[in-house]
């Protein structure tokens, strides 16, 4: 024994309970995949080194019947089932069999909970034998969830080592794989059937989740494994959390869609979830799928249940199909009022990289094309939401992540380095100086909707904007430490608006160049710019959010649909 | 000049100062009252010694016109307005002369705007004369706010001497009487015209104000100001502030109606208003009239302007017909569900008086007689919200508090002795200890909806409680520093329910008995009862409150509406 190895020893011995916990726990979930679909190390090892899993990769691994179901929308596959052309278990089957494969792929599974599903999928069966018809608006649709909410049978341990056979950390609680947070009871009535839970992009028992579409890319965090099973199908949608971004940028960088609602829209009750951002800008659960329609197809069903009734912090607004836009064909919008929508394009903070204006630029043609009238948007800055943000949600100097990891003694992952100091916490902001803050946010609340407000004067219509546009993120890829302004997306939440995340192209290294006039606005828009690497970048997917406000989901997921409909004619028109 | 002489002009010459500029604002005031609807100093020394001010006294201070226009409820002045048959400027004129008067007798306003509310009315009157239709639902209609919000061409204090002639404290921001608060704004484009605003119960510049009911009683706080400008219907109705009863108890104690909304329902925007408090538990505008139909009006009203259009905090949540209970003929209940009323006359944490017990007994007895299900309402502990509410609202030491008080130098009133050091307010909590009870605010929700839901299992018609009863203040009526308990609706904040105050009966001292088996359950249990005196409460009015689930404002004030019903016909029928 050298002294390196001297030296690795005594550190390893010190870390050893926490990685053994971790290959612990990836052992027993690799032991719930069944041996049918395991896939050969060699299969593996190939992944690894591939630049993209999606299309012919992963379906190659996977028989017709399940390529087939896996294929479909949620609307089809209820269809499908409710015609009995279908069952709940093969629907649940053909999921599971996918997402076993993208874990073995990409390890996005902290939890699987195939068994589980494959029983309640029988269930539902049974239950549509009986009576002859659905038992809900999502009866047999395999869904997976970020692992901070709480299934019965199931371990939440949000990826803390020290998490892992406790509840919320603690031991002897009685709620250990006991315990269901609201949104999960509300599936299960509505005959959704969670297969899983997915893990934070960055953590220590899995490793780093990576963009399939461009493996040398991050996913996004921190809803990140949530995405990956989104990009690659591994279930019908996700369910993500979000106080800054979370499930925004992830559905940017892997291609999918996402809704973000304001806080009080769905419930958040019994779910892992603490900070002093819960006071004022509480984390919401964010929709990951494959389409606007299926977003809104799994928002109207949780609203079907009336969550305000169970969850005193849930607004009582029931799906509300008046505020939906129902476009008018082109020939007869002379006839009616022409929604007007912001744009913008660069908050004039942070530049976003040449692929994300380009996603922009077709965004703005293919609405002008479709005669929609596009505003400039140019709002109290987000560089108010920057001085903002971090103190309302970490204002606390996060002593509940620092415990969570102590309980193992696991490290921080490198993307939350220098939150703390080298033996704690930071110390927390005073009660006065947060209180300070949130009036700079009411402030910053109330101008912005002032401004909103404002563009009456500037529409076609004489109304307000009904949505805007805007970049999801500046960066149209995601190097691992290479991420550097968050604003597009933490004002969205420091301002309660709900967003919907629409993916528009992938970069072209062949065609997304950097402006060779660009002059950056300070060194974190250099940074960014800096960052921008065509050639890696290459194949990595872009997208657009559209932003609408407080609590209009109804508006804002109809607007999408139209974003949508105008982008796939643009794309159509434009070959 | 002896010793005692020097030492009082000392002290006057440090106090100089506020109180000089508290005597010139009351001059002030004084000045804007025209000499015809000035009393003689010998009526208002005879007011003084008087224990009530109400009825014949007020109504022989006023000539008929005065009487017959501001013996009318908002819907009749409307439609009188509406067909024409009275005037916009003979109402205002009517409730400023009334204003006038109980301000000379009471001291309750703060502020006085007979002159712009005469002319808007001119204006309001040229509209009909040019439209033949009303500007708006409040057309015409006189209104008095607690001093807290803004109104052009007025000053706002609250009752700080040091704020008289600034903006919120601060002098030179061009915001002194030109800045207005988005409610006024609604008010103004509804036709409704504010005559002046009214004082914190017990402050510096116009002294304390006693229930007119019975003069030697508090009007209860801090929106006593207001109650008694309702009590003795000085305008049509009135708007305070409430984050724990402020609106509530003053109603409760001079025998008139209030509504105190959940937060967002209606607009603070633009209110000078502070404290921790407005982080989770916002102070909210509360609705004081002499009906259930005028709070209905008023709210509908308010809500008809979409003011979440401009405040960003205000849930865009339409006034909801379909959300309000139509009582059924009692021969055709069988035929429908039964509404169930949840009923707690005792929270078993502070005994309320005698003549509370007696109001409680008399509204069950009138719902069951009208055939509604009363169920048993024991819910999580007062004792809870007793832990929670302080800390939630003057956890920060309340230095916004304190500096107003240095910018004059006036002493604390006695309501708010020992709320600071001697030389400062205290420490304020660390934003981890205010994290902390927030935490458990929010479960004290959770479980109190819990418990709601509960009662489904109990009710005959199998649904939970529509709204529950309980006492608004444990005292009848209510001395001076003999105040111990607020839980009743402290609670109603930290659950940030809906609250309507129905007045129910008054104190009769040969009736209202302290019951002899009465144990008290604590200290402040005894102190309270201890504090009853049936002969001083003789003659104050009594009032129970009805609790709505949040945001259901709509179903609560049709819930009191059969409430006020069911009590008419009970007194009927018990002559």
């Amino acid at each position: 024994m050298n002294a390196l190895d001297s030296s690795t020893a005594s550190v390893s011995s010190a870390n050893k309970s926490w990685r053994e916990t971790a290959a612990e726990k990836r052992q027993t979930d690799m032991e719930k995949i069944p041996l049918a679909w395991r896939l050969r190390e060699s299969t593996v090892a190939e992944a690894k080194i591939r630049r993209s899993l999606v299309g012919t990769f992963i379906e190659g691994l996977l028989n017709a019947e399940t390529q087939a179901i896996t294929a479909m929308d949620v609307a089809d596959l209820v269809q499908e089932m409710g015609s009995g052309r279908i069952t709940a278990v093969r629907v649940v089957t053909a999921f599971c069999h996918r997402a076993a494969v993208i874990h073995q792929l990409t390890q996005n599974m902290l939890e699987i909970g195939f068994d589980m599903a494959l029983k309640r999928a029988k269930e539902l069966d049974d239950y549509f034998q009986a009576h002859h018809q659905l038992i809900g608006p999502l009866h047999g649709i395999p869904l997976t969830l970020k692992d901070q909410f709480h299934i019965k049978g199931l371990e939440t341990s949000m990826a803390f080592v020290g998490w892992i056979g406790t509840f919320e950390g603690q031991k002897g609680t009685g709620k250990e794989r006991n315990f269901e947070s609201q949104l999960i009871r509300e599936f299960h009535s509505l005959g959704a059937v969670p297969i899983g839970k997915s893990p934070e992009t960055s953590n220590n028992i899995l490793g780093y989740l990576w963009s399939p579409h461009n493996q040398q890319l991050s996913s996004g965090g921190s809803s990140g494994g949530e995405a990956v099973m989104q990009a690659l199908r591994g279930s019908a949608f996700g369910i993500g959390t979000d106080i800054g971004g979370s499930v925004s940028m992830p559905a940017s960088y892997n291609g999918i869609f996402s809704l973000k609602p304001s806080s009080g829209r769905l419930s958040m009750r019994g779910v892992a979830n603490t900070g002093p951002g819960q006071l004022v800008m509480p984390t919401v659960p964010g929709i990951m799928g494959q389409s606007v329609a299926t977003l809104r197809l799994v928002l109207k069903a949780l609203l079907s249940k009336k969550p305000w009734l169970q969850d005193p912090y849930v607004v009582p607004l029931p799906w509300r199909d008046c505020e939906e836009y129902h476009p008018k064909p082109k020939s007869n919008m002379l006839h009616h009022p022409i929604p007007a929508i912001g744009f913008m394009a660069n908050d004039g903070v942070v530049t976003p990289h040449p692929p994300v204006q380009r996603a922009l630029r077709m965004a703005k043609a293919a609405l002008q094309e479709a005669g929609y009238n596009l505003i400039d948007w140019d709002p109290p800055s987000n560089q108010e939401s920057l001085e903002i943000h971090g103190c309302i949600a970490r204002g606390d100097g996060c002593p509940d992540v620092w415990r969570a990891l102590q309980l193992s003694g696991e490290p921080e992952v490198p993307e939350i380095e220098g939150l703390f100091e080298p033996h704690g916490p930071r110390e927390p902001m005073s009660l006065p100086e947060y209180h300070d803050v949130v009036i700079h946010m009411r402030d910053y609340r109330n101008r912005y909707q002032d401004y909103w407000m404002s563009t009456a004067t500037r529409s076609d219509s004489g109304l307000p904007v009904e949505v805007f546009i805007s970049p999801v993120t500046p960066t149209a890829g995601l190097l691992p430490e290479k991420f550097f302004y968050a604003e597009y997306t933490n004002s969205t939440n420091v301002l309660d608006f709900p967003t919907v995340v629409i993916p528009v192209t992938t970069v072209d290294e062949n065609v997304d160049k950097v402006d060779a006039g660009f002059r950056p606005f300070n060194e974190t828009d250099r940074l960014n710019m800096d960052a921008y690497d065509a050639r890696a970048y290459h194949g990595a997917p872009t997208a657009i959010q559209l932003v609408g406000m407080r609590l209009s989901e109804e508006k804002l997921l109809s607007m999408a649909q139209v974003v949508v409909d105008a982008l796939d004619r643009y794309k159509t028109s434009s070959i």
